[in-house]
């Protein structure tokens, strides 16, 4: 067995002989004699062969880059002038006695110090990929946290219930994967989209705190960073109300990084409702590290000639607002341009904008616009005063829908907040709250859940699921944390009554209710407690904490946006045997 | 909230006003007095609900069993002769000051105190059947257990790191589960039957030391106490022996039992070759609570005219053995009957037996048997020397192929050595080593690996890879208890030429084991360190230490022998629109 791990050795080890196994990052002749960095999972460490021992120095000649070693030498001091103070072994060296290969290795297909490399090269590789530094430094934290999470629940009564993977395919939100089964011919299992109506199913059965840190599972078509498989901190208790939650998973949410990245996320965390987010920032998980905001412009403009404004502001969903940006005036024509084409992803049509050169002169003498002329003075002044406007700053303009003004603002608000120097930094956290039960989808004209179909109304709403869905509030609450919903939870419905309301306004006849949730409608009426709970994305939280860029950096075998594996070459072809037994053909 | 459990309040309690959630267990009147026994989690407290209080009363009323109440009030003690010393708040009950039904209860399909619930029932019902005491605890003892396990391996440095669920098919122990994808026409993931491969990887990664608990999918015919999805212990780690490995996995085990179930499994383990637990038990993972053994008669059945002994000892893998049952003398015809169609079951032809009423007289006088008349003195004078039997004793005998007589006397063994109190109870672990690399597949023709292809033959016993695989014994090793092989583990191959050597002798060839496994032939040329590891069953592991029947009792949804849900009806029909975006139909 190893004595110690390689990154660990230091001054305190001063003549021990120790016994470390890793790997040859690298090996350089100097003066006649070899010195080889060896590699654990804990750092790096330097080893000496000299030519005095011969067989040692034998076997340190054949050794390459990545081959597994095993050593076994005394501690000493490094001579002056050659020490390392970026290592925690800096000091120290390792004389040789013994050094055994355990295993050679090919020449890797890249340097495991490269820091310019193509992600396809690293995932077809992911084994040498996930030997890099940062990477293991990655998965550590990782660990580390995931067990953070687990000791703060315990310690408040939380215990860990597995959920099945084989579940019920009841396409509500996104698309399930599918199993198809074997014994019953045409049937199939879904995988979990989450744990939701089985935490449920647990609080009904009176095991009052459950977590689980679970793998759950969309067949999305994948943005830039999503994952077919993801993992959720999933989280349900009995008895409590969405304040009283909220409480618990902020302190957990608070512990986490307090104790595995030193980051202080402040307490109490604001708290915002969705219509405030909306309103000032565009998004109901605003970047609070950029202190941009939004100002409303609907109501003034429906007074205005400049047709753009006047119709989005006509609009009974319309929406005109302004964003200010404190010294935007020296923004170039050409990113004036770039951003016009940012937005447009978003939608929008066009980003209007005033530069502000003289904010006492509210006409085409102090301002600078395509605009200007489009607008009386009176509403120009209105613009200045309710931005605050300065001199040398910019406005730009958002006019349309209301879901694309804030989609598109709300977007530029933070790609210019980071790009121009606007942030803050650290962290920000807060909850939105207040979100409304239902919106409505366009394409099938018909009301959608905004969380899930099993989150409770807030009281006193109940009678909207019936007459007027648009008003009715949830008992959810969201943790957002630097642009990102880390969190997403609710208070869910525990009376078979309101959870069929709910079902009836989705459009979910009886009938499809009680095939699809049957045993839910059942649950809630053999005494199912009032519970709620919330769910953490696990990789994304992960992700922010280490720094890292992608989801994919803190995943170890993650798949592609094609949702492939590079290095197993997943999913493939399969025998036509295997399709037999399940019943199935391939069209 | 809440100020307690339910189930905590005792003495100590006396005066304070608790407030309380839980489930009315049971409504009792009694001398104009209401008594509710108020049941959550953590057990039962008796509240009582005085007509003075008009309000409470009325609520209290009003209550049935199941439903779910809030009740505020004070503790005060029990009047002597009412106290019930089952309860850990028995000497005490609760004086309701306030009672609010949060939810009523239809009247439940069955009472959560009957001990003879058809398991139909309480799987349909599962949020009912999850309520009853002993299924709280099984869970609470699960979760314990999987704490426990985290705590150990974290002390060893072991991390947890998440392997991917959608991998890819490669069909070669059981049968995958199999997952279409949308995205690659005609192709298809596979639910993993376990990590192994990476968990490889990630000591290829330089990781170290691994672990997961994690879920594993097997799409087989579901033996009597299996799941199509479980859950594994998964652990790997780099650079330590077989022993080594094995001291440390046995020292987690002694943990487990020594701090969950005050169980001391004694150290060390007991070691037993594979070939002798064959030997003497006739299984690879012998129940050693029973102290029977078998004795071996296949050499000296050689030379006797007896037919059914000579015939299966002049097989070349034939094998006659003994079982000598020490007072089985009192064993009556109906009993003989009753195991002789047992040991059918295991393909055994019959039952052979003799009754020794003498032992001294070997021979039609002293011995009573349907198979003394063809057996000679010398023979039977053996037969009562080599089994040691004295008088009353009954020795039972098998004669075929050796698998079938391991199976069926060994299958014997235990059955009757519990029936007939042989048991010694308590715990009995020992590890199985040594065992064969291959065994033949008589169906297939072709040799299979016993543990998986990927374990790694002793030193010394590669040669036998090409020329002989029959000889190969492997460094595997399976932790057994009971009569259960609760861990099963093996160093790995760490290196690409043994890998494909061990492919070649399972019939795999180069262009099928690089199509299927060519990333890990490939990771093994990259500097893969020796490395090793083990699978626990936690399923099984939790069931035996709760004392439950089955592992369905200690798995939350589990699903049927035919793999269905009977709560949520998975698997179940989907849309025709679900099949054309996977592009399959069912056949």
């Amino acid at each position: 067995m190893r004595t110690d791990y390689c990154g660990l050795i230091d001054r305190r080890y001063l003549d021990h002989t120790v016994t470390l196994f890793g790997w040859a990052h690298r090996r350089r002749d100097h003066g006649g004699v070899i010195f080889i960095d060896l590699r654990d999972r804990a750092g790096l460490v330097q080893i000496v062969a000299n030519p005095e021992d011969a067989a040692t120095f034998a076997s340190a000649e054949g050794i390459r880059n990545e081959f597994v070693l095993k050593v076994s030498g005394q501690v000493r001091l490094r001579p002056e002038g050659t020490r390392n103070e970026h290592l925690k072994s800096g000091e120290i060296e390792v004389v040789a006695h013994q050094l055994e290969v355990l295993n050679p290795s090919l020449t890797p297909p890249f340097m495991l110090d490269d820091d310019h490399l193509s992600e396809q090269v690293r995932l077809e590789y992911r084994y040498l990929d996930l030997r890099r530094p940062v990477m293991q430094q990655n998965f550590q934290l990782r660990y580390r946290v995931a067990m953070a999470v687990r000791r703060y629940l315990d310690d408040l009564g939380f215990i860990d219930i597995e959920t099945p993977m084989l579940t019920k395919s009841t396409p509500e939100g996104a698309r399930d994967y599918l199993v198809p089964s074997r014994v019953h011919h045409g049937e199939f299992y879904a995988l979990p989209q989450s744990p939701q109506l089985f935490k449920q199913l647990l609080m009904v059965s009176g095991f009052d705190r459950y977590y689980q840190i679970t793998k759950c599972f969309r067949d999305e078509d994948l943005r830039a960073d999503r994952q077919p498989e993801f993992t959720q901190i999933d989280i349900e208790t009995s008895f409590l109300s969405a304040p009283e939650i909220m409480e618990m998973m902020e302190g957990l949410a608070r512990h986490l990084f307090q104790t595995n990245i030193q980051a202080d996320l402040g307490t109490p965390f604001p708290r915002l409702t969705w219509a405030e987010a909306m309103h000032r920032y565009g998004s109901d998980k605003p970047d609070l590290r950029i202190p941009l905001e939004f100002t409303e412009l609907t109501d003034a403009m429906k007074q205005v000639d400049f047709k753009v404004f006047r119709a989005a502001a006509d609009l009974k969903d319309g929406r005109v607002a302004a964003l200010r940006i404190p010294g935007g005036g020296s923004l170039t024509r050409k990113e004036i341009d770039d951003y016009t084409t940012f937005v447009k992803i978003y939608g929008a049509k066009g980003l209007a904008y005033i530069k502000v050169n003289d904010c006492t002169q509210p006409n085409d003498q102090g301002l600078q616009s395509p605009i200007v002329k489009f607008l009386n003075e009176a509403t120009l002044r209105l613009i200045l005063e309710r931005t605050g406007a300065e001199n040398d700053d910019l406005i730009f303009f958002g006019a349309d829908r209301a879901k694309v003004v804030n989609d598109a603002l709300g977007a530029l608000r933070v790609k210019l907040g980071h790009e121009r120097g606007f942030s803050t930094g650290g962290w920000k956290p807060l909850w939105v709250v207040d979100f409304p039960m239902f919106e409505f989808d366009d394409d099938s004209q018909r009301w959608v859940a905004l969380h899930h179909p099993f989150t409770a109304p807030r009281e006193g709403h109940e009678a909207f699921l019936d007459n007027d869905p648009s008003q009715a509030l949830a008992q959810a609450y969201d943790m957002v944390l630097n642009g990102w919903e880390i969190g997403g939870g609710s208070v869910r419905i525990h009376r078979a009554d309101i959870q069929s309301k709910v079902f009836s306004a989705l459009n979910i006849g009886p009938e499809e209710a009680q095939a699809k949730f049957g045993f839910l409608l059942d649950a809630l009426q053999y005494g199912a407690p009032p519970h709620g709970g919330i769910a953490f994305g696990f990789d994304r939280l992960v992700a922010m904490m280490t720094g890292a860029e992608q989801i994919r950096d803190v995943i170890a075998f993650p798949k592609t946006q094609r949702a492939q594996c590079l290095l197993t070459q997943a999913p493939s072809g399969v025998s036509e045997q295997q399709l037999r037994e399940l019943h199935i053909k391939v069209r």
